[in-house]
């Protein structure tokens, strides 16, 4: 592990926790994203250790299954010199009656720094960053928000599309991405990567599309001003990105339209939908990916396709919001405890 | 991680493993809280990381479900340095037909310093202590001892209510608690924490009383000398400290009481009660709480509980047991080895 | 954790994968047990941590359950100073539809150096292999192989019964192991443990002998060059070694044998055999073994098992081929990229 080289603190950052992008200022998103791209240059893209956070603990408490998210935590949190500790709900003291909140406060009883959590239920990180002392990240909440795969996705559009100097500080952050048009395609309402990307997006100036099956789009996106598109042919020729969302099967009651086949032969990204594209598209998937339902083989394994670089920034990003969490505490710390 | 202050090892203590606090001597209970509270203190409040047992590793071997009691272990071995590895009953070898004994030998075969365990049979780590080479620390066996959970609950005891020098070494440890009436209330027929709280609060000279159904309670408290209780209402306002046990309806096979509303009525520790109690009387829990059975929201949250303190304890008794295990391991192999 | 003397990287290996012991030449084997002999001392037995691969992660990726060997190589990985990452099959994004190859190669894309994999398909080890940039180690592939198994079991034959000198370089790697009589009894059909044993010892130079029910021993060993026997009674007597397998219920869908009873008659390790056997034979098991099954009590607890010491050595060659497949990157990374 070597010694990290002094880092400099973002003034714009403040918030000791990190719940959802819809909340966050321009200045704010861009904080954590050049900090991100410094912690992923420092650690020789994410493969090395830095003794950044020697010392602190970074709870894991997943109410729902989730190995990639998980691990992506975990792994950031030990990149940066931090131990984890992993909780879930399966054998758990919830199962013995426990409320999640007192759950959470004997997590941090144990002397955490950081509870990274999901739940099924929108607005429980909220909650509890209102009720425990330590910093919380939002790792999903339901079909709200998962703001480190925003940012991680957003990460990956600068890095190839971005201006040249996007990390300068001379830049108006609101307009990073201002001319840039990134559709978000697929299952929008059970999606909580498709919500922290358009408000992200958004802020950053970008024009979002937001294209699927109108039983997977609700028309309040097209009311508070975005472009909502039906078939991904009336758009795919004027996209610099799509971020080709996975069918969440698991979510659904009841299935929103006829067949798989008929879903991708509306909405998956294949050969000939490629061919009429822009020639520097950029090929975004969240994933877990579907071959053959929202993305073709030859689409995901082309030159165009940016997933795995995704993953790669999914541990830049986390790593980034670690920091950034643990800093704002100390500073909040000192300013409440001035030196004597 | 800071270098550690060196911290000296308590010449009462000589064992290699922690069985159960029923045949510890008061020394021996004076010498791990003792060293306990030096180590919050070493660790700022068991949240810092010391290298006292760096390269040393500690095996978590659970066969019943746990996520506090095993975390708290796993946390406290790495405040100390050491690294952990987890064994569970669910798809290991003892599925496969392995023995118990033969399972925990292959761990120890591993290179582990100690191997902590929970287990449903009463008296399963005395077993392993016999067969194993390295140190034992049980976790939990049935309802027989639960030992760190009785010496959290005594050091959160002593830090509030001991004598104000309580760790000086001039004080007859087997007076430490002598005048403070501590009630053990509810589920004592299946509690491991009860049997071993009372094991240990007799032996620092406290007035220990029994109190809970009939049907929970057995005769035998009675026979050997302690005073047993059938309502709460008839002790409440003679406690300095109440220890409200959950209700484990997981391991009972009939309803000792006939209604959860009954049980509350007669056990449950509520703001009325708190009116009669004297005005600093302690209120403990070991957790998970069930609200609205043993204990109220407002006597949960309200300034006599110190529940959430009882957790960060259990990581200061923990790293003293597994500290003091280990030093007593490296004791008899210097008298076995003496340098030539 | 102390500095790690240097340890010299044996010239015979080139590989950055360890797959199967079929391919590996005698000179490939003699490297990593030397080696794996060497980081056992450097470890004081496997028991102590040194920091050959500090800033390094390990990712476990296993399809089928399994507690023994992954701990095994997580501690392996530990004691070098490498941090681990664990992945199981269980609630993970191959349930939401992910091809195996691509959940791999989103683990690597977070930055791990080694893929240890466990799958129910012979060759899919292979498969990641030609799929990743990282090392891929097989942990078992079906009834195929389990490399590290094998090694670990020829590393304590090596111990107890190779030549004084086995570990200088002056020998023929080819005849370490000749005039050694091994026989492998048991379930060879089902056991990936037996076919790593058999390469491995062959290309060693040991006479192996494949013994058990023609149920679950192929007449192809026999045609290619094998010893085939099937009562232990006919060999017992004329053996070096004896690695006693697990009859493993839960891959077989019908019972290759009338009854346990009557395959303990004719395959069980007993006293009586060991009567027989000569004065210095070795008993060997992979474990977990079945007490009552293929050996009795009193020869696993008796004087001739080594069964402890092969777990032991397990952690000490996957320490070595943990660093031999990290060299063997760095080695192709350097001179793919010379220094300039």
């Amino acid at each position: 592990m070597t010694q990290s080289a002094p880092l400099p603190f973002p003034s714009a950052w403040r918030d000791r926790h990190l719940l959802d992008l819809e909340r966050l200022q321009a200045a704010e998103l861009f904080a954590i994203l050049s900090t991100a791209e410094q912690l992923k240059a420092l650690t020789d893209g994410c493969r090395r250790k830095i003794s950044l956070l020697s010392g602190k603990t970074c709870a894991n408490l997943f109410f729902e299954n989730s190995t990639r998210t998980r691990n992506s935590f975990s792994l950031a949190a030990k990149r940066l010199g931090a131990d984890t500790v992993e909780f879930s709900s399966a054998g758990s003291s919830v199962a013995k009656g426990e409320t999640f909140v007192d759950t959470a406060k004997t997590i941090e009883a144990m002397g955490v720094d950081w509870v990274v959590t999901r739940h099924q239920t929108p607005g429980t990180p909220h909650l509890l960053a209102r009720e425990l002392g330590c910093s919380v990240l939002n790792a999903g909440d339901g079909p709200h928000e998962h703001p480190t795969q925003g940012l991680l996705d957003i990460l990956t559009i600068l890095q190839h599309r971005g201006p040249r100097d996007w990390q300068s500080a001379s830049l108006d952050p609101s307009q990073l991405l201002a001319g840039m048009t990134v559709a978000m395609v697929g299952d929008i309402a059970h999606s909580r990567t498709a919500r922290s990307n358009i408000w992200g997006l958004k802020s950053l100036g970008a024009d979002v599309i937001i294209c699927g099956p109108p039983t997977l789009v609700s028309p309040r996106w097209e009311e508070i001003g975005f472009e909502v598109a039906h078939r991904l042919d009336d758009i795919v020729e004027r996209c610099d990105v799509l971020n080709l969302l996975r069918i969440q099967f698991e979510r659904q009651q009841t299935r929103p339209f006829p067949s798989v086949r008929e879903y991708a032969a509306l909405y998956a990204m294949n050969g000939d939908r490629m061919r009429r594209a822009k020639s520097d598209i950029l090929i975004m998937a969240p994933g877990p990916i579907n071959r053959g339902v929202e993305i073709t083989p030859e689409v995901a394994d082309g030159p165009h396709s940016v997933i795995l670089e995704q993953v790669t920034n999914g541990i830049a990003v986390r790593m980034a919001a670690l920091w950034l969490l643990s800093g704002a505490s100390d500073i909040a710390a000192s300013e409440s405890n001035p030196p004597r």
